[in-house]
């Protein structure tokens, strides 16, 4: 008989789930989110703006409360669970880190593009000498191949991080992808492998059952899939599904779906795939692209759909806002001379 | 090279969308849902009271039109795509079939629990007779092995059936069970397997994903999802993650998209995954068991989401919903009995 792994539930309901909310949640708000989220057994629970521990600002938009103070709201509610904070190398700061571990985090998840695993080395390090445990998260892994992934991710265990997640961010992956982009992280890594996933296809459940099949055994969740755009894999779905399947979860199903019920009337909106969602998913491009595609759609007389699927082709990452315009522009060109 | 085989798209937003309807769909409204499926590239329309030919009744509820008047209705914006009604025997009758067939229908869908095939010969027999196509439709295939589910499929077959689909009516399959049974149906039938999903376990895409790449070449969706409780795989994020896999789709998926906006403002509530559906994905039982089982959690003191776990355990089927306060008046003896 094989032994069936455990599977580790990091909730992120209170740090990816605040894009959906405007960074609007109040410390209220996440005390009760996260009670409820403690009290089902989830394992992780991260807080923070939605675009980690210093997001707050103008660029990314203020949220209702400092880091700190959401971090000090949840801290004393948690029995069982482990506090996490995000943090992405250039927007946060080890300054950022200090005030965080004061407040309770026990968990870093430390975050870069897929390619730029070199940046997170200095605040992994901390970490550690923090005492902290320390996962890397891999974003908009579909961008590049396994191997790519592979080696950034082998950079991350060098710095120390405990597990390495890939991460699906533009919610872009199919199934086999995953698969194959998993096993081979399984194969080359001597740590734990996580995944974490977004719905524009609607794959975000099937994409965390592939990825558990090959052997990942941390995956994250929001309730109710609460995120930008589609939104992520909803954990109480998920924990339906990976104890259908057979799997070791320490989350209590009737629990969990409590919690999804203590979060749904704070929600502004039914977490839905819209149009828009699903050509972010197939084109592989950010939701923050979204305003300025629409911007420049309307200002070169263009389908937004089309300026998404050209942006997708050229890979574009986040920060690179500006240079819709510049495709849009050129695309416009074309037009009226293929006219 | 393999040669990637083109996926037949059959939307049921008109039939199995009627449900979240409660069945009140105009013509009208049918008619303009309906041409923006053709002008996208959908190859089969079905249209009727969610529960087919003849539903419309005390025990279904009552539709807002009859079946004639939303089939007259439908047939003549159709272009390209055909024309199905759904029937499952017992409700809708060889008479139902015939008028019908006057009205436009070319594709009759005739439905049957998944180990009662047999009762389906007769009205296959008449779709072919009257020069229809016919699609088999066994309906809880998550309750029975992949052998049964394929001597069901033999029957069906050997009544004239085009096409056979596994219907998983419950949201209750993970994608290696749909890969195991449909799989396992291609390699014993002649004719095309079809597979329809529901979306209570969020696998709605992942599973229809995972049957066509076990060998289904048609497949089900509704605008949006557009179904009862959790409800269906939405044909627009389906499109989109079946071309995203490499697969030929004859749907254009803007015009996909674009019929999913023509939908949207018809919609009585968004499509989302809510924790009763979560239980009945999870428990295997049918969404029409949700009222009884509430009445019945009331009337004894129980748990509601117990009952349906005990009703998932019994392997209920529709039409036993007095089933259901046996069940609980057990449930509630046993619980009186422990205490």
């Amino acid at each position: 008989m094989i032994a069936v792994p455990e599977i580790r539930i990091m909730d992120t309901t209170l740090r990816d789930g605040m894009h959906a909310m405007a960074h609007q949640f109040t410390p209220e708000q996440m005390a009760q989110v996260a009670a409820a989220l403690d009290e089902a057994g989830v394992d992780v629970i991260e807080v923070t703006h939605g675009d980690g521990l210093a997001g707050s600002s103008f660029q990314y938009g203020f949220a209702a409360a400092t880091d700190e103070e959401y971090l000090e709201a949840v801290a004393p509610v948690l029995k069982k669970a482990k506090l996490a904070a995000l943090i992405l190398p250039g927007i946060g700061t080890c300054r950022d880190m200090r005030m965080a571990v004061q407040a309770g985090v026990k968990v870093f998840r430390i975050a870069t593009h897929v390619t730029e695993a070199d940046i997170s080395e200095e605040h992994m390090g901390l970490a550690k000498e923090m005492g902290a445990e320390v996962v890397g998260f891999l974003m908009m892994s579909h961008t590049v191949g396994k191997e790519k992934i592979a080696e950034q991710a082998k950079l991350m265990e060098s710095y120390g991080a405990d597990v390495v997640y890939m991460v699906d961010s533009a919610g872009a992956m199919i199934p086999p992808e995953v698969t194959e982009k998993i096993g081979y992280l399984k194969e080359v890594l001597n740590i734990p492998v996580g995944f974490h996933a977004h719905n524009n296809l609607g794959l975000a459940v099937g994409n965390t059952l592939a990825a558990v099949a090959a052997g990942a055994t941390a995956v994250d969740g929001t309730l109710r899939g609460l995120g930008a755009g589609a939104g992520n894999t909803s954990t109480e779905v998920l924990v339906a599904a990976l104890k259908k399947a057979g799997y070791q979860v320490g989350v209590d199903l009737y629990k969990i779906m409590d919690a999804a019920t203590v979060l749904e009337p704070m929600m502004r909106r039914p977490q839905v795939i819209d149009n828009a969602s699903i050509i972010l998913g197939y084109a592989g491009v950010y939701s923050s692209f979204l305003l300025h595609t629409y911007r420049a759609a309307e200002r070169f007389g263009l389908d937004p759909r089309d300026i998404l699927m050209e942006l997708g082709r050229r890979k574009v990452v986040g920060g690179q806002e500006d240079y819709i315009v510049d495709v849009a522009y050129e695309m416009s060109r074309n037009k009226s001379r293929a006219v």
